[in-house]
């Protein structure tokens, strides 16, 4: 018996429309699913290249509006993976038209956006997830395991960063393709948005939720040449964003993220101290957990370099055999697999749009906080 | 105007199978080729599962004799990815009747198997390539390319081990469905084959032709329940596998392998001393590269951790950005690319059955040596 | 010609009266000094366990009252070692009675009482300084050399953290031998005058002054039976404490102290970021500095683990060969032996009382800052 | 009660000089000792240098001809610390004159030398030990426990190898002070005796007897300026030396010292593998023990790096408090303590000069065999 087709409308063709476009290429090739997802259309603003990558990944059409999309009854699904300040607009059309909507995060520029998009997507009734991708790196999914199940006891301590060094050349100009992370218009904000949210999503997921904060924000280039207007421009994002919380669990976190870290490209690490274990992850070598347990013997006790290819570890038994790692783009293949388990089960995937808006929550608190100087509410 | 298709035959749905299929599927959605891959039949004995696996991957059709395969004129390409005891003989049957050949590891069961299917695809002048693909991990590509320039000077040392710990236990069966590897009928050898095999590939590419051998091997458990024939028999292959050896150029090698090494999944490492600079390379970190330069200024002078997910890095330039890593799998599909671009530019990648065949001379040569307790020549 | 003697009388024999007197025993054997030091008397409110110490240590004679050293002619230096609420006391008699005075960190147990031992020191002319041993790891001193020497350039980020486990369990008693860290008035405070000092220390030394912070503290165990009255009693220490902070150059600060991170034994981490380059460094593995030139080629470009043991890095020649490792109480004997070296050369060594002054400066702010919500000065 | 007193005489005051004297004069300091050594006469054949030593380490007196420390009635224990040419003639007259006698490894040039050694102090009866001071490790101390209590189980592998890179230039010259190690006449062998012997007893202490090996040996460069003839002249020595063995247990060995490997400055690590568990340590991170327990929990499973400063690991709680790591040179501290402790309890320390005699003849094989291309016993 055939699998009933989820047809699958993506905007945007970047970076973001590659991960996505792959994950759900993939996931049928890897996991036994209900649906079997159909790479339907692809919008795009320029119209040979929308057709070129609709040629590279099997999109059978191609459309430079996005509305077209919502108007196409055959998509089931849009999938927004274009500039953060389209988010709303399509997420809040996609949605009214019935559409399951996904969004690459952060969900809006600010909670206010995220907001309305939360209620279009309730109201509607459709199905709707965030692009977190990091909390299915297996790793992170068994540290997620093994704090459910109390084996780190009381926690004490959260600790995370995201640490890159790309925008640290003051000639790097910034808007347009490629480059609009730095335009604040298009981006919301720098770091904080782009960076400390992937941080906050997994330590909400992790930890619980964050009552306040207290919050520090540079931007270290006050100006740079600015792609579409052609003239040098005030840079309105925050290249580094750090903050001190407290968690509603009693245990303290301390954040940080920034683009001016020489010698690290994309090294989010976390960290977990609790009263029995403790929790390491680092991106840059995902495939590894470091645990430690004060329960082992004294002697032997040390932080464990856990190789996460095992076949008991989450997602793992779909790859191939212990001791060979995946990467990176997995982590959204097991998003998009998960995705369509949850329309199978009617068990909605995490994280919804609700749960995103809960990040921007704390992303506004931590920019509210470097301008007042205060600590503040995270809880909007 | 279309791209002209390579229709593709695969033999084999197992580990291999799916390594393959997932090789082709994926390299045109990252490579721009001059073919089209196109999954055309899969052939495995159960018609059951090679239905579920056709369908899974997207192959157009499947049968149960890979002689049809042969037979079948719409084939261009038939990819061996079945146990060690078939390979000669499909190897020669598509030789013969004009197909591209590639086989996974190792050629034959010996150099003899090994000869006569280079002789088949020579005569026949097809293309022809075998799955070594660990050349073809990004940092193994950036050691082979350093080498290649002489940043390491003269070379006094090679080190490869390959270290697994799968089959420990005495409980577990030789033979059949996923244990054929320690049926030696099947198999040919044990470690020597399968690991082994791996690291004299790699070292023959990067530090050129092994001269001359000391072996050792040792089947640590003497007797298996046989899954085939249903009774306790003794095991024929070799557990672990280690020789010490002089290369053409001079250097020194140290090798082993073993699948009774505790606390190992796959930890295939390699390191070379030149004069100048050394390398480290490790499968389970397979995204990075050590290297050590003694031209650095003294103080600063250390092994340098290279991540290797930048634009400069052999193949990453097609993946995602830096910081990102890719797996085990991507190796498979950047040899899968290098295939069709020998096709396309008419220089052959590389390696070729003849290329490793060489391998098998060392492999023969280091079981023959653990025999004799002599010194033997690597040269065939 | 026989060297003129330095005569020490020391105060304390617990674990700093053990590392200060092991300095002093051990420079001369690795140092070529201007004078000989001497273990004189050696002052311990238990007569029989001073006089053991005594014997172990080769100290010439023992007594129970740190007066005597005052009013002993023969003594040059006091070394005091003892808990933090003896230090302006001893220091202030020693200085009036113009001996050299070294004491162990931090200065006093609040910037009020480091104050008067400033001025203490100063007015009499006396050569001072404080044990911050960690500016004598060699790797921390290559830091220090590479920074000054301009290497990173620019400096934006600044991170360290110290992190403990030792007091988690809620059975520790606070107050006496051994345990009068967890005593708030023998101490002054918790990890932030024991811990964060250190980190301010060596960042203040290595990126200049800090100019304002936000600070965070807390208190897991509020209560614990205290040795002394033998009695329950609330706990007033900070068992964790945390700031950020910004520096006079513009750079950024993100630290924290903790002794609730379980898997940490003493795990001091440093890490500096700037334009051009970085430096990691971790006191668990105290000989090897971790360092990030972006301008080394981009192929090769990778963090370098440099081992710490080579002739021409600080220190080092004085010690083994190359390859060989020093460990924590050679940053003691370091220390010991610059001192001895400031007084033949007439330029002191630091970080002299006003030094760490400045340091307890920092620890004041973090602590009203936690109390207040707000930035405060660093300055005092 | 004075503790009786052990009268040393030193022959020596290079390198080894220098570690040996720091053992005596620290490990009264840290361990309760029934002994109190005494620096008695330090003998070099400089006089003037000689004197220098001994005013730097507080040697009573200098000589400068070995026979006054035999004939020296005070002396209670001669410690040979010259190069390997003087072993023999010192250790066998100091067993003749009844002194305690220790030797710096290797015992003597080759296996017929300390043949005679043995039978010397046995002969006499007199206390004897070879510094083979890597046994003190904390780290491999453990791992004797570990092993010895059968965590392991049994053992498959045993991997170990010594790599420096000091003599890769050919401008390097042999012979002379600081460079007897390249003189064969003065060392015996290159490589193989004075590294590999290091691999060789550790791995017989841990795992039993080696039957037999087969080795390769190379001198890369093979003429060198000789500092005593001031001519170039034919290198003797091994540069680099590697072997296969069985032992007696059933386990196989991997060994290989060299000088050629660019980046290594001492680098002495070893592997073993066994039935349940597995264990690596490493020179250059010496306060290290990495373990990997087949018994943990599947999921969390991993190698444990164990930093090895926690009062139940072997030594330490002689020395910091957790956290805080040692160096090389306690090795030699912890083997002098237990040296006096085994006079005190009159239980004998190892190794003896029996103990050493059965490495030397394993390194005896293993040139044996790198002339003869076969297998050789081990057993002498």
């Amino acid at each position: 018996m055939a699998k009933k087709s989820l047809n699958i409308g993506m905007v945007g063709y970047g970076f973001m429309g590659r991960t996505h476009s792959n994950a759900f290429a993939q996931a049928p090739h890897f996991f036994d699913l209900g649906y079997k997802p159909v790479l339907k259309t692809i919008c795009a603003r320029n119209a040979d290249k929308a057709k070129d990558f609709a040629d590279q990944w099997g999109y059978e059409s191609s459309v430079t509006d996005w509305r077209k999309l919502v108007d196409d009854k055959s998509i089931d699904l849009i999938d927004i993976a274009s500039p953060n300040d389209t988010h709303m607009e399509i997420a809040i059309a996609a949605a009214q038209a019935g559409k399951m909507v996904m969004c690459e995060k952060p969900l809006g520029r600010n909670a206010a956006e995220s907001r309305k998009m939360v209620e279009a997507v309730e109201r509607a009734g459709v199905a709707n997830m965030v692009w977190y991708n990091y909390r299915r790196v297996p790793a992170v999914t068994l540290a997620k395991q093994l704090i459910d199940e109390g084996r780190l006891g009381k926690i004490f301590h959260y600790r995370a960063k995201f640490l890159q060094d790309w925008t640290i050349s003051k000639d790097l100009p910034q808007g347009g393709q490629g480059l609009w992370r730095l335009d604040v218009g298009v981006a919301g904000s720098g770091v904080t948005g782009d960076l400390l949210a992937h941080c906050i999503d997994t330590a909400m997921w992790l930890n619980g939720g964050i009552s306040s904060v207290t919050g520090l924000t540079e931007t270290f280039i006050k100006e740079r040449h600015h792609n579409l207007t052609g003239k040098t421009e005030k840079v309105g994002i925050d290249d580094a964003s750090l903050f001190l919380s407290r968690f509603d669990n009693g245990s303290l976190g301390s954040f940080e993220a920034t683009r001016y870290a020489r010698g690290h490209k994309a090294l989010y690490t976390l960290e977990i101290n609790g009263e029995h274990a403790s929790i390491f992850w680092d991106l840059h070598d995902l495939h590894r957990l470091q645990y430690f347990d004060h329960r082992d013997e004294g002697r032997t006790r040390g932080w464990r370099s856990v190789h996460i290819t095992d076949g008991d570890h989450p997602y793992m038994n779909k790859w191939w055999v212990p001791g060979l790692q995946i990467g990176y783009e997995h982590t959204f293949i097991h998003q998009a697999a998960d995705f369509i388990e949850g329309l199978t089960t009617g068990k909605p995937a995490a994280p919804t749009f609700r749960d995103a808006l809960a990040t921007d929550l704390v992303t506004d608190a931590v920019l509210k906080s470097a301008q007042t100087g205060q600590w503040e509410s995270a809880k909007g």
